[in-house]
């Protein structure tokens, strides 16, 4: 029985609400229950120094939590003088992510900046934060379309991502902050909309995990992330 | 004229959305138009070394912008290393005005963080800002009363606060981008109930200004505070 | 009563010896009784990123205070990694003040740096620090004429700054330490030559303020400053 | 056809040289072909602050790369102000595979820091890095047993990891840079020495990846890390 | 023929002032021709934590420079957010030189802060900084004397320090910028009363020198540091 | 007596491995004892700001020491969030040590950088750092000469640096870490084949020194760097 009295391969209730943001280019609010992230994508016609002149585009992502998003107040990392370890650990799979839906050529010379804030957690913010990407991406990508910045659209997946968990010795999908800090074994998936993998993750800090337990958690996690699909592009096409 | 065709001494639309974060003792989003700032007053059982032992109490602020709230996105402050002036002078203006509402000694050895967090900026996000850290903080004691985590209650002001501006050599109230960016004058106000002055900053960098022309700015301000503190009390009582 | 025996719309004894520096376009060291600041004007042939190209100039301050200059000894900033909030708040109000007093336009693509630096510190060291500074800035742009760097004088306004407070309930001007950190209300006024504001930032943290109480603080500050560019001048003069 | 001519279940030459350092507790030099890191384990007889007075112990990591390890000199970290994403992604991900050895009730309330510094980067650093601290911190334990600082061996699992990858659509074992760099998938696996997960990490940022061949490295891993678990043993055994 | 006109072991002019910071419990402004230092010694009833009940005092040293005290202005190290390696080298010497001067078991168990702010440079800003120490630190330890903090002077040594180098293939004394900027060896000596070496720290950069140089140096650097003696006495007897 | 029962003028056993990094242009890692030094050159084609378009090169240095080559871990200084006063100090005087051995005119408009890592230490880091950094100079720039980079060689001096004391009032050679930490005087010599001085450093932190122990110190210096000399050629040829 979980904690949520959700079952084994139940997602939250999941809601998408697009374009909150006055000026960004796309953004959205993705809600998982109580773990609510604000999304935006930002176009910026220069590239990092890396790619310079190359003719290719980048994506990259950066993430954050309101101070008083958790139960605790956490400081301020800006008054702290530097992001953490798991904030950068973060935004980097946010990142690759992203860039796994985009063709970089076909972005051209320009950068992406996708931002996630988290205003309330309740464990999974970074799955949520994926998922809400997404659809701040292609609505900045539409919006690069509409005024003619780029005539081909770059986008070539479709990509959400979702937690699961060893709880209690059973595979069990979005775990909740009360899941996520008693669970055995802690992992995160990335998929894109032809059902492969684009990120996994997986620490068993507080215990070992078997290959089966691995397929297991697998499993439920591609059946979640079909039905994340399914209300990204729902979102999207309302617009 | 004014760009958005109000009054001189007309506010945008107000409105203060309260309790919208799960886990902070007061918290609220408040909208001046297009500007919308989430608030959150945050109780700490320690105070500031320079305190220990007292037998006082402290409120200190901080603020920071999303990313995109902005109209080009900003270098999130984090990833920069370090707070800008403008966000230390604004903390720290929005930390002596929250101050001015408490009675330190009645509130005890134990500290309140306000955080203000701009969603979406288009003028006036420090006197926004003010205006529903005020709300957050009023619900914050409210919880410590209801737990009696303190029998007294040390709020003594009731404080809000609003921008003026000369525009085109005029007076005007509450001013958004359009009106801040072109103004020959900027000033900030920040009031009590009693209609008396807790802060005022008032910069001519583009003009000089007279003394009437400053009473003239005074009085709109003061009105418009007043009408801000019907709205804070609207909030308040309905909870 | 005051501390010092002052009458309340009297100056401590002010002097101002220029041209203390030798490497310094413009220099000076401005004393307000026993608060010495050494203000130095130079003179940078670029300009900041986000005005290159444009033609017009630009004019920054910095401020710091030797760690002595106080009672007990403060921690050097550039020991502790970073400038404080108090540091940037006061740097970025002598850097607008002093813009005030130049047509960047006629200065044309160049910069000129303020530095004040506070030797003994007694109470209002930033309304000292502007009204030296400028002395040395006015000394600096003789220099760049003198070199013929420029051909027209960018100087538009003289500036100078003094405090005031509510001082056991009645108004006075330029308070030393013992009466600034007892005052109500606290107050600081940048005046032009013609007795217009440039800036005005009043703070009751300890108690709020009447628009009255305003108007006096006002008055005597307007006529502390008429004093104050009398001295200025009477500086500039002899050299 | 590997670029290194290896089977595509084939580890690189492995070779552990125990007790390099003269003061730490234990330390080795692990050398997975032209990859080098120097380990060590130091014991502090203090934990980090969150575990203060509650009896547990901690193991924690850090990673760092000589300026030179690499093929172009990178910038040495603490000139440059902070540790990197990738540094501290890293660092991370060592602490927590090696806390999963370790009893920290048993280990009582002081701290093992890991210390992982790259001497000659040839791609699989991280994983050559867990390898290598499972002997150091092996040995340190075994210091702590024989100065009888501990009565109770606290080592609970044998820990080791391998890189797997997509090379040109098939999976290979413990990918070289020259391999590494072209992969389509990159995956790094730590076990324990009963064939169970405790980490794993897979990322497809060039191409996606099915089931099937996650399962496919996850084999070879396993097979791979069956053989380090022998070389470590070789080591430890000989000592 | 020195660009000055002096004769090679002639000191430029050399005045100490003495106690010129009103909050200080010792301080002096020294000059060496146009090298002008000011020089604070202040006491702190605490001590590093290295030291924490031992019984043991500590003498340390801080060093700026005003950011117009050079030729061009230089970047203030505080905005620069740290101290560069040099004036973290001239500190650490100048601590040193003091802690030589002090018997730290008889001091007690409180620290004595040195800081010493460069006005204006013209080369030989150490040594000048360490003479004018010597009287701030002398006076400090007065103060303490005769407010009963301590009852035995722990003064054990008088320390003075001087510069010298090799220009244009002679032995010089107390460099100015010109002739540091082109010399071709250029060394610092701390010496006390009895006419031993505190240290010495000599740089052939240029070029290589002998040891019949170093001993050139080495005699009229004793010489000069014979005359600073003088001069601090002087100084040091009047008040 | 030493403690190591070496006599006075008696180095440590010396040795020095060659190009033991896979990537850098010049390497070795030096043993003076128990203090072994990886040091590397690195071949930059360009040069510091303030040396572009002038035709000169530039020879810079970096020193680290890993966490536990100490006794007692030491904090990394990656993480630590900056380099320490003494890390500065030496990597300083390596730079200024290699510089002395090479025409930077002849080298061109390109930059080597030294980077000296400490693996383990025993005493006279430093000193092993600058006559291991030499070797790795050499065989950096014998890299250049082979890929006709350069066509003319730019070394102009062979350079090697050892430490001496006063230890229990006698003048000895390469002291390790017990006398070091218990010597009154501290010394450190750097020279060049021709027996003269690049650079000297000597304090007393503990007692004073007269001319007659530097020169006895400077005797038995001058005498170890001879032997120094011969092992760092002894080394070069062979290759």
């Amino acid at each position: 029985m979980r904690p949520s009295g959700r079952k084994f391969n139940q997602l939250r209730e999941i809601s998408i609400e697009p374009s909150i943001l006055k000026h960004a280019e796309g953004s959205c609010i993705v809600k998982f229950g109580n773990t609510h992230v604000i999304c935006s994508a930002s176009i910026d016609e220069s590239v990092p120094r890396f790619l310079k002149g190359r003719g290719n585009g980048w994506v990259t992502a950066e993430y954050g939590m309101l101070p008083r998003s958790t139960k605790e107040r956490m400081q301020r990392e800006s008054s702290n003088g530097k992001q953490g370890g798991r904030t950068l650990e973060i935004q980097r799979l946010i990142g690759r992510s992203m860039r796994a839906a985009v063709d970089l050529k076909v972005l051209g010379e320009r950068q992406i900046y996708i931002d996630c804030d988290v205003v309330n957690a309740d464990g999974g913010t970074r799955t949520a934060a994926i998922t809400g990407s997404y659809v701040a991406l292609h609505l900045a990508i539409r919006t690069m379309m509409d005024k003619k910045i780029i005539r081909t659209n770059p986008l070539i997946a479709q990509v959400a991502a979702i937690s699961c968990g060893i709880y209690k010795g059973k595979a069990v999908l979005d775990l909740d902050y009360a899941e996520d800090s008693a669970a055995e074994v802690d992992a995160n998936f990335v998929f894109n909309q032809k059902g492969n993998l684009i990120e996994i993750q997986g620490t068993g800090e507080e215990s070992d995990f078997t290959t089966e337990q691995l397929l297991e958690m697998l499993k439920i996690a591609s059946d979640g992330c079909s039905e994340l699909f399914r209300l990204q592009n729902q979102v999207l096409l309302q617009l």
